[in-house]
């Protein structure tokens, strides 16, 4: 295997797929980096053995300047191929494996030669079928991600609910995510999506991750479901993921669809006064501020206390306040993710009970974004 | 004690003084920021027993916008109250005193009361005479500072090397650092410093954050020198340190005066190639590159080598290489340290032999700065 090409183009390539290389693995080889010449393309792989990502640098691309010698395949350490590549003295550099699988690195008059893998020893990433494929927008799913991961367990007694639950049914999609004491649940609609019906659990990890990958210059996203696994195709980037097995908890009776106490807060003026009230909740040793609401007298106050520093109070500015009087007490942790998902926009909190679940909606997209919190019992 | 200020200029003062304050200090009071209100000014100290600031803001000048009811002092958890007056909502934000220390900050509708402790009880900062005050350029002094610390030690055994020894007479002051296997020597003309005679060890912890409070805003620093302290005065802010006690060995003799092998490099473009050399050097048990320097042949070689990842050879571009041949081996970080000390200029190595120490003298300012490297024996 031999090829020149574009310092920059490769190290782009190279940042896409070692987002899912660790040195926490123990399969050796996935230490590694992978690197498959045609004489079409150069395609980079790196893996974890849950989240494989495979980067495509066409040859056809004038822009790559791909210079394809001798095709062929190579594994090299990936941590280190990488601080090399990026310190390489000029604009292009010439890969070239020679015998015993050792690789020499040459720009300019700098030539490294370091020691390869086998690339046939490298794990073969499954076959996922292009059939009932959808098609997503990037920045849809990127939002979707964002405000379901949130809400996912990071325990691992219950590894089911460490997963983000998909179903996609009759055009449309519901993701949720519970950790049992929150939940976020994102509804999307997909009027292309015929016939296609699956059920799967998505590890939060991998959402996150391919999160990351989705930068501005993607506009779709196609997403292929095999048995036990995900494919998302952004661009030249395939972002494999394994699923979760087992069946994750029925969580469409959780949402409560009536409410005794409404109230309507500018989403980004409750974060603020939340952090600062869980600033002294975090000094105690159970974390959670109490939020007292007056119909009579308009008013919604916030308590954050620790014996051993000192407290807090503050008076919440609100848009409506409607229905009972009502004293309740939560983690603030929980309401500054759900609230830090939501954005610029004005959101509903829908109180039951002091210690019943409620309910964050924003008032802009009410259909599709639910998020719930379980109150604290303090007494 | 009751102060109402502008919340921007209080956060700046608050920033300066906690770079001396940690949490891992003995003297529990020592966590607590001090605050202490006078009829024309709020002074903030931060301490952490060796380095302390203390940071003034003047009533009379009306950007500070300090109004004063109560004049007094007050201890409170430095990190903890940090954390509030960032997240206060509105520009403008009141500290108020009650009975038993508790301090009650109050901005817009937030109110927090937190518990403080008795100004009483933090220690004294000790009185350091403007006799002999020194006056250096504060760009001056932030280079003297950098050019020398890299070279300091880090171990704790011989406790001495852990500082820079600062010698001033005749109108000179000189600067030297050295861990026993490099050392960095920079010398200043001090044209004003008339009969001043000092010879003091200052800890290059000290200096280091003395370096970062030296913000561009800062024109001069005055220096005062106590029996075992020295005060930093920048601006509003004093930063005073202790000095190390004991004798610094005798640095004088050890820079050789002359050379046998003379290479001149860009500096900038010899950082970059011993970066890539020292990959591969980092990666091996003793973390060695080795030079080989061909006067017939006008080459300058680096090698690294790590026997379980590959190896790196690449030919040096230089300026002028003049002198006998010479093969020389060394640690690549400490040549990291002295070329990132020098900046954009050329620089020249001149060497005696292979196991004797080499130098690094900037071009440009040849006088006035010196680095001393040991190389390593591999045979």
């Amino acid at each position: 295997m031999k090829f020149t090409i574009t310092r920059a183009t490769f190290i782009k390539s190279l940042n896409d797929v070692s987002r899912a290389i660790t040195t926490k693995t123990t399969i050796p080889i996935l230490t590694n980096l992978k690197m498959d010449l045609t004489d079409t393309a150069l395609v980079l792989t790196g893996s974890d053995a849950d989240i494989s990502i495979e980067s495509k640098i066409d040859a056809t691309s004038e822009q790559n300047d791909l210079q394809i010698e001798d095709t062929g395949s190579i594994t090299v350490p990936a941590r280190f191929f990488t601080e090399i590549v990026k310190r390489l003295p000029e604009k292009t550099m010439t890969v070239d494996v020679q015998d015993n699988f050792q690789t020499v690195i040459t720009s300019g008059s700098s030539e490294f030669k370091i020691n390869g893998l086998d690339a046939n020893n490298y794990p073969r990433l499954p076959e996922v079928s292009s059939e009932d494929a959808l098609t997503v927008p990037a920045d849809v799913l990127r939002q979707l991600i964002s405000q379901t991961v949130i809400a996912v367990s990071t325990q691992e007694s219950r590894p089911i609910l460490t997963g983000v639950h998909i179903q996609i049914e009759k055009g449309k999609l519901i993701a949720v995510a519970t950790d049992s004491h929150r939940l976020a649940q994102r509804t999307l609609d997909l009027p292309n999506a015929g016939d296609a019906s699956y059920d799967v659990i998505i590890p939060g990890k991998s959402l996150t991750e391919l999160g990351r990958t989705l930068t501005d210059d993607i506009e779709n996203v196609e997403i292929r479901f095999a048995s036990n696994q995900v494919l998302f195709i952004a661009g030249n980037t395939m972002f494999y993921s394994r699923l979760l097995e087992g069946n994750y908890p029925d969580t469409s009776r959780l949402i409560p669809t009536t409410s005794t106490t409404n109230i309507e807060f500018d989403a980004p003026t409750l974060l603020a006064a939340i952090g600062r009230a869980s600033l002294l909740s975090h000094e105690s040793s159970n974390n959670v501020v109490r939020l007292s609401l007056n119909i009579a007298k308009q008013t919604a106050t916030i308590y954050g206390n620790s014996p051993d520093v000192g407290n807090v109070e503050e008076a919440l500015q609100f848009q409506k306040l409607e229905g009972d009087d009502l004293e309740i007490s939560f983690n603030p942790d929980y309401m500054k993710d759900a609230l830090q998902g939501i954005g610029g926009t004005s959101i509903v909190l829908a109180f039951t009970a002091p210690l019943r679940p409620f309910t964050l909606v924003p008032t802009e997209d009410k259909e599709h974004f639910v998020q719930l919190i379980t109150p604290v019992r303090t007494f």
